[in-house]
């Protein structure tokens, strides 16, 4: 079982971080591996739109030879995966969206073989930002993977749209883990185990008893180390 | 193994009709069995919000007595259902609305027991228009369905967006077969059996034999009994 | 210079309600009249869709005989209108969804003669939840009625997301009369009375001295004099 | 009077490209110069989110030095702008949201100087795909630029759905020509020439005679020139 947290925020410290955080070490605690990758970290160029030219030649691999092929891969040999965002705009950032775009490769597989590499594959959403925004943005994510072939488990969901440190809302917390949770239940549901319920209260528990100094500690860690490029210009 | 399928068309001989029958006829051939509901033949009163009063006041059944009372009741027993609507402006018409915040009665039973009462059911959604917008109307049912504590199974729609019998258009049958076949094959898997591919192209053949006549007859009976309160003023 | 005021909220005490009493509180100050309609307490029945039977059946006045014909005559003589909804699942209430896709007679009239009867109209959106969606809900509104020949003011919009009275939240507040200020300003600046700034901070302050009483008591008296049919079930 | 038309598309000859054109020769022939700029041939970095560390930092000219400042420049003369996109999974493609989430250095001058710098600018849409998604590419697009400060004019919108020439489709062709038309007759209402209707169907006679050769020539030329990193691995 391996499930990818993906994030699209520019900062590995941020509300999205930190859900995504939450929701692989859930995924983990109910028995998936993960891996993570920070888009912004890496080098994914836009879509190029071939498969309008020729519905035929967008497969994979991508034509662009770039990170996004670390994706692929990770993707393909993923049970599922958890899209972890910032609201800029009501909407993913626009790094989220040319990862989204490039993943056409995968899903446009189904006019080559016959099935979506994604086909079956389950995915959660974590969408934070301080304002109105987080559910049109999850919307769209949605239906854009469900879309290319993914199941969406109950409640795959979590997000913020206030100005708060995630980590002191319960409701966010406790989704968040449900979203890791869940994504690996399903994965496991697909192959006989079944749920009973697909939305457990009591994470919130595990976490201030186990995850909450752990991941503290982690987000400022992190956010030492980062660059911040816009230290220079703060009022 | 039952799936309930729901009618938001005025027309109960039209676009969203014919898909919702192909949805259920093919959740029959998977093993479920299927009930139909007319939302336009039923009286189902708009939702007074009383969640924002009291939290705890929302709950089943709802204070309203009307033909919601019949809808809950399938809801909860069954394992699955599918929702088709008209595009009317990019979104659900007012009538699916209606039902759909009437559901808040179902959902909310979490705030009373623990537990959405729709919690790990499965949905599908069949939206026609002969305009754009059926991908911004599937998008809020799913996401809405979806922070119910419905699952998702993959590519679990089919619309249209032109003007054209959709009966024509083997890409529209195939997708609505594909939407009953998922909701059963995603019920079953939560109870163990594996799925191999969640797209099945090869149902349009069975449709082509099967289903044609039958469909075409069915639309055009229930075309000749209905009311059509516009005829008079036909240009 | 008329600007009418819709309420697609059960209550017209709540959050909603007071976000329209204060646009057209704003609207009367820069010169309109003002009429308020209240969707609950009128009869508007579902639309018929006739015009996917024949695009030149649907016309002024539509073929149902019921208290739309009052918010037909309304639009047809106002110069801008505001919508407030509360955010039910991410978009506008089914009273408000039936409301608009009734509309369509109006719209239509493109067809019949040559001009859309919302041509050139102005209206500004309000959307109260306590949860994420209303930016879901407001998005939807808004390309609606752009679609139907409405202009769009900046910044045409107020919302709330949390659990809060708005009455209390500057932005909201300030937003709210800044909707009713800029549909007045955008059907004067059609007409010839060219506009400096599209948001004014400084209609809090007449607010907190002239409205604030106003509005407070006005929404106390209307809660007492409301049905309120979940009273006896409050837990 | 100067009109900004903005290519988010990879081809400088595809359907965006082509609705593009035929908005600008209409905002020329009402009175406005026009500039064209082409996303996927400049640099235009992500945003870094900066606002959410600090509201003051996000300001104009964005930290980040590369291309956008031509944009921004560009926008800051304007007095309206089109933005054209293929539709990418029913949303604008990565690279348009990527120059959005930028503009928020022009919007959040709010916080600095009392006044979002795209303040009552005109904005129209163009989305064009070969599926369902362009009315909620719209939505997206409209109410993100509504939320900056910008006018929305009637039916400012054009879009395809379907795998077709677009300059085949008259209804296309007279919408495209009108969202230029209208984002004209807007900035000039604003400046006191009042508008009698804000849809001309006649458009379409002037592009059949005066613009039909000159746009698909131009489009020939541009595609004749341009690289086609897929064209080795066409099928």
């Amino acid at each position: 079982m391996k499930v990818v947290g993906i994030l699209g925020s520019p900062r590995k410290y941020g509300s999205s971080f930190k859900g995504l955080m939450l929701a692989l070490k859930a995924a983990e605690k109910f028995g998936a591996q993960t891996e993570f990758y920070h888009l912004y970290q890496m080098d994914i160029k836009p879509c190029l739109g071939c498969v309008s030219e020729d519905v035929k030649v967008c497969r994979y691999p991508c034509i662009i030879e770039d990170d996004m092929r670390k994706l692929y891969d990770a993707l393909i040999e993923a049970d599922g995966f958890v899209i972890a965002t910032p609201v800029y705009w009501y909407s993913p950032s626009g790094v989220v969206k040319n990862f989204i775009d490039r993943l056409t490769a995968l899903e446009n597989m189904i006019h080559i073989d016959g099935k979506s590499w994604l086909d079956g594959k389950v995915a959660g959403f974590i969408a934070t930002g301080n304002d109105s925004g987080a559910m049109m943005a999850i919307s769209q994510l949605m239906v854009i993977m469900n879309s290319m072939g993914v199941v969406i488990p109950p409640w795959s969901m979590a997000y913020t749209n206030e100005l708060v440190d995630p980590l002191e809302k319960e409701s966010f917390v406790t989704d968040a883990l449900n979203v890791g949770r869940n994504v690996v239940l399903m994965a496991k549901a697909m192959k006989g185990e079944a749920v009973n319920r697909w939305y457990d209260p009591e994470l919130y528990e595990w976490y201030e008893k186990e995850l909450k100094d752990w991941i503290v500690e982690l987000a400022r860690e992190e956010e030492a180390k980062a660059e911040k490029p816009w230290k220079r210009f703060t009022s």
